[in-house]
């Protein structure tokens, strides 16, 4: 979280709404709410509302001796409360003795952190649309752009560029998708008093829990959740995903930019990617940060499920796990999006390269076109096996493929020199390349029309009915 | 996976789908599938379909040379089309040339694993209803059964034990709900061929693969995802939740099972609990499996995240590693969802022991309800101090709270001594417990009524239309 | 990290060696021992030592510049050399030409980690030492204290709460023996220019290497380790160890103070444990505080063995990953090793609560005894049977397993009533519960007597020596 | 292990160790000597040690029926006990009594782990001896191979490919000294009876332990660790380093072969490697093996780490989860170390490719030592720059960098042309690379011509019988 060896530098914004200060101002949102909501239905006298809502300023408090006391009382709600209720006593002594009405330090915390990762999705979101449309528009810039399609880190086929770009659009996509879902299901307040009963507020615990939610624009439960932490994990595990996508995409491009391969390079920028003792060298730095987010992230995730196994009505360990992880896992993934759209934008693209890579077997990375052409003449096994032996000839005697299989009377019979040249010719077997990468721009571009995710979710649903 | 120190005994079923044979058995649905979908748009011959088919049966496979050939040729899709083959071969020579078509081997071993985390969503889905069952009847039967609820492993307030299981329920509701799309999410076709393009197909790959989905009754991805795991990483993430919330519940009851609280004790069975040198004790032998399940999913889901990071057009690690962790998240998964439904439904409930626990502070844990009573007379904060003063007086005296509050006149002044019995009546302080799980029950209920998750969504939605 | 919301308040010095100064200035120590170094062997002027020195002062730093500009770098070394070399500059110009001489990033960066390590384990040690002193000092004080032994989570056997005690002190002193290993295994230098081959020092390399380890205090490598990190890795899993067998007392702590238990609380203070809400309730604040240390240390070791896997020369994700996951387990250790001394040392016992809960099951948790006596005469099996048929017995008809064993002639043909009342005493059951805390003890006195690991490590150090 | 889609296959042996046999074998073996152990000190009949022995053979039992029982019991040690005791009684009635006498389930299960990791960790040593000696062998062989050093994944300086292959054994044989250690501490009898204390076994409860642990060959420990278990979790831990250090090879050696790179590659082999569609292709199979295991140790050793944390006198979830994590962390590591070796000894080196690849990016990556030369003329900054600028025109040119620095006055002022073609030799630059791999190799052959780690274990247990 902007610590000195933090590679990812986040947004601002999300940095502010991790701040010590922003933690605070959500905890004291929610004392505010709770004063207005309790006055609302008389619970608690109207004229105390303005002296408590006065006082809910984070910049009034004492922020290091809440820490001292946080630790003392177990959380950060009991010496914020305290704090809180010295400020307001200061200006009306009667107001004072309605602070924090009917609710428990887990309310407070829960809906603050709430808040905050609300706020947080709102980020993300802002931060994943231009990864988004980088990719876009990449895919669509290299849509045929011939490069190497590479498995088990060997050259396998050809393929387009965009192709590999519109597989992380599609991926992001889906994230996309469910952003919706995360914000809607993550707004939840939290209020049950101290076990979760909210006997503390007697015949007014519903209506001022719902006044509660409306002022705060949150969701009402059906019940409260203090040690149901289902939500909280699954916008976590959706985090660890995005920031496992962006991994991908990081450790694709630094494959791509080894010297010896050189068909991309990060953007380059005064002080970026210059090596201390070598100068001539273009660090991948931005994929590096990303990559170790993809190390961490998986681990802050996994911390949140294994807290899950919570304690009756209030948890020992599992709950106030939550506090640091949670944080650290909505900053990180904002920096490794944030990171990775900037690598996506201002990628150099060297098609030259590809094209050269793609020659470096000298035909052999095309040997399926030529097996599969055999294959409806001879069948699919000893096609396999004699483009096999063929391509071993090739490697053993150093000679281009064309030219092993042209003198093949095993494969002449079938296939002419002429024919066998453009078979070979990697421009010639991209397969559904642009198909691929045209079919997930409609869709991302679906997604950006302003219809967005909740929009083609109705207008399939609509075509599930007109077609049942 | 029905180890010998597996306690989780899993569904038969479940263990079925992931066994060996189940794991064959979904590959060579795929191989007959491909098949059938080249035939149909005249990619191979038709008359080659029959003899494949026919070979695609698990129980004809030596399973121990797959074995030894999968690690020389790095997974098992190799070997397996080379039996397959052979099998085809020596029923009709000429089909077997066209086993495996414009397949890759990971276009095989995904589909298949897709086809095997179709059936282990259908057993899940199977096992999670008698568990909301389970918990919807307990949660009815102790809808007003008093009980402590405890915060920090500490008596904290009454409430009633049909909360503690409609907490549950809205857990376990929650993640069914999910459920429905994640089988819809993870129904997706793998078919791309050596690189991602369908080359090998030709300007058939389109239509052929559509075939191959209807065939198999997957969802047609936009493009291939051989190395995009974000689907099969959210599933197990949603498995990990679901045993979270089991391992949840089973910490609750094995707290609450404990000698000293004895307010709920596993079922009693022949060779159940029985410890081998302590014949009185009834170990919640359920629970400890399930808290096991509760320490592993965490790490399991963990794995998948971390080889999210997949290189190019087919992963290096990464992608192997889910071949071992998928299976048995999904199996300790199942076990703990069947064993936390046995322990739940079986469940000795002793409101006696519950009654008597309640007693146990001899009036502290109501101490909030004359906190609050007294705060609108003197203020939260004054009443706060007061109660807690007489609090500490009362376990330093060894008295009962209600002689020490009425003894105080700074209480007696605004509480006469009767108020204050009835303050102090556990019974009178449950607060909203039977209203939530009134509300989590209506939901259940709607929700088991045959409208089912996406019934509701879609009504939800038609008032939120309703209501803009 | 001294966040907001962390209850785990460390050992300032801890903090201190691991804030943005301590790091700075590790690194920086690192630079001017490197500077004299060089001048040591010609391979820099002497005269340009005493200005880079001077400059190497972690408060001359401008730190908002290193954290901006290292994300750009990819590295904090790259700015704060830079920074660096500027203030030697102003200095003496001729000697910034010698700032970082012949070093590579990851040199400082590491070497300073392995310094602050240093440092933490220097304070772990002074942790661990009041909390094993603890442990030794209430070991001795219950070594007779009966208690119960419980087994999944029921009542099991008596035992003695020393020996409880005991099997704590036991894993500490343990671990205590494997510090000092650590504290030499991790103390090493890293040194190899930009490739690990230290050709930037030419024939000066090994002359140099040396003096900088011992300017620095360092063991001197046989081969740069840049991407081989099990020895960080070794020392993480110590400290995760430590959380464990922390978290592990808390745990039990707070399962002991419960509040129909009550064996134990913790120490009560004013604002500590106390709830804003239940003002009776004495919360075990820091047992909550270190299981949440429990539950996120092993996700921090599991990223750093995630972190293993590093590229080539130097890594590309995993080494970066490091930077904030050692040095947030470091401070937690810290922290969780120095509430659970807290919590030990402070701790209320309540014997006669233990006593009474002795007798909850009325003679039930004896049963062993009377089994055992009961086997010599009839076999183990029968004795079993017939003990485990009488337990059920007491339980359905509610009376004292005595009461029930005296009535059975099964049992009093072999066993007079007098005898089996000596047997189902709690306090002569105990068994080895004394013997086994004697021999802890011994072992802990040993160890603290200056023979101990310390001591030894201290002589094989004189042995180095004189071998040298 | 030994799954159908599991790559790595393990040792035999190991597989053994870890079969159902082999798990059984090893509780019985302690049921076998508790028995010889009891009689010894007369605390059971001598005359009914045989029939118990005679019936303590795995193939006797009857596996489903255990697995079936095991579920409902807690753990495997009840209906093992329950099928032993029926199998004695059909020998000998009488002796069917003493089965088992004294002990508690987690006794047995927690020695007989104990054996099985004793066996695993000499597998695992036999499994070293080849890997570390196959490093040596082939640092050896390479000492003086110049191939190039790469950092961020770029070319960044020369180095010989014996100094990568002398850092691996570097790392490999640290571990190899840690293993007698782990040897040692990890081979400790568990004994404590029910709750810890023996109280079953009276006044011979230390005589029986001491036997016990001299019929198993184990250390004998002050006290039991029924809930202490960093002894298992330090040696995890060591295993899961062992793989990390086994995937960082593999990540490295399949970063080598990639097809553009192509400086080794694995031993080809029938079957190996082969893809089904690229018939050219040599896939880093083991690589992949390798790695795969490299994604799953981490989160084995952490959930072992997570288990730590376990309540009172025996646990309910933490231990049990152990049962699976165990075995299948040995078995991978065992099989990551295999597969490692396997790769390392056949590993195809193709010094001709490294040289080509030195010349790749035509003198840039000398770019250090020209920087230096003219360092000690100009400084070190100015040097930097100077070569900077130098280095990104032969980059923007294309044009080699000796070239481009040749005409640089600033440069051949201090420099001549020939100096500078000498610096700008690769073979001219590999620094200390021949000096690590020998200070490697002694410290390697030191310990395997016996005085090595092991040979001082030997010495330390005679030096035990000394005292003893």
């Amino acid at each position: 979280m902007g610590t000195l060896t933090d590679l990812l530098r986040g947004h601002p914004a999300m940095n502010h709404v991790w701040s010590e200060t922003g933690t605070l101002q959500a905890m004291l949102d929610v004392e505010a709410a709770l004063a207005r909501s309790c006055a609302e239905h008389g619970v608690i006298p109207q004229d105390a509302v303005a002296p408590i809502v006065a006082a809910c300023r984070a910049d009034l408090f004492d922020i290091d001796a809440l820490k001292n006391e946080a630790s003392a009382g177990g959380n950060l709600a009991i010496p914020l409360v305290r704090q809180l209720t010295a400020k307001v006593k200061r200006a009306d002594i009667r107001a004072a003795g309605f602070v924090h009405w009917g609710a428990t330090s887990q309310d407070i915390i829960d809906t603050g952190l709430v808040l905050q990762l609300r706020s947080s999705l709102v980020i993300l979101e802002r931060q994943i649309n231009p990864l988004a449309s980088s990719l876009a528009a990449r895919a669509s810039e290299h849509r045929t752009t011939p490069t190497v399609g590479r498995t088990w880190l060997q050259q396998a086929l050809p393929m387009t560029f965009g192709l590999k770009l519109a597989q992380y659009l599609d991926a992001v996509g889906r994230l996309q998708d469910d952003l919706a879902r995360h914000q809607e299901n993550v707004a939840v307040l939290q209020f049950g008093g101290a076990a979760g009963t909210l006997a503390s507020l007697g015949d007014q615990a519903s209506a001022v829990s719902r006044s509660l939610a409306r002022h705060l624009g949150l969701n009402l439960p059906d019940i409260p959740w203090h040690t149901q932490r289902d939500r909280l994990v699954s916008v976590a595990a959706w985090m660890g995903m995005l920031t496992g996508a962006c991994a991908k995409m990081a450790r694709d491009m630094s494959l791509l930019a080894q010297t010896e391969i050189g068909e991309v390079a990060e953007a380059s920028a005064k002080g970026k990617g210059g090596s201390s003792t070598m100068p001539h060298k273009r660090n991948p730095v931005g994929c590096a940060a990303v990559l170790s987010a993809g190390v961490k992230a998986p681990h802050l995730v996994a911390a949140l499920f294994s807290g899950m196994v919570q304690e009756h009505e209030r948890a020992l360990g599992g709950w106030q796990a939550e506090w640091d992880v949670l944080p650290e896992l909505a900053v990180i993934t904002g920096g490794a999006v944030a990171t990775t759209a900037d690598i996506m934008s201002g990628l150099e693209v060297h098609a030259d390269r590809m094209l050269q890579n793609l020659n470096v077997t000298r035909g052999l990375i095309q040997a399926e076109a030529v097996m599969l052409a055999l294959g409806t003449h001879i069948g699919r096994l000893p096609a396999h096996e004699l483009v096999e032996r063929a391509s071993r000839l090739a490697v053993s005697s150093n000679r281009p493929l064309l030219e092993v299989l042209s003198r093949d009377a095993a494969v002449t019979d079938y296939l002419s020199p002429a024919k066998l040249a453009e078979l070979l010719s990697p421009l010639n077997y991209c397969g559904q390349s642009t198909g691929y990468v045209d079919a997930v721009l409609a869709k991302y571009h679906g997604r950006s029309s302003g219809l967005g995710a909740c929009g083609e979710v109705l207008n399939e649903r609509e075509e599930d009915h007109g077609r049942a």
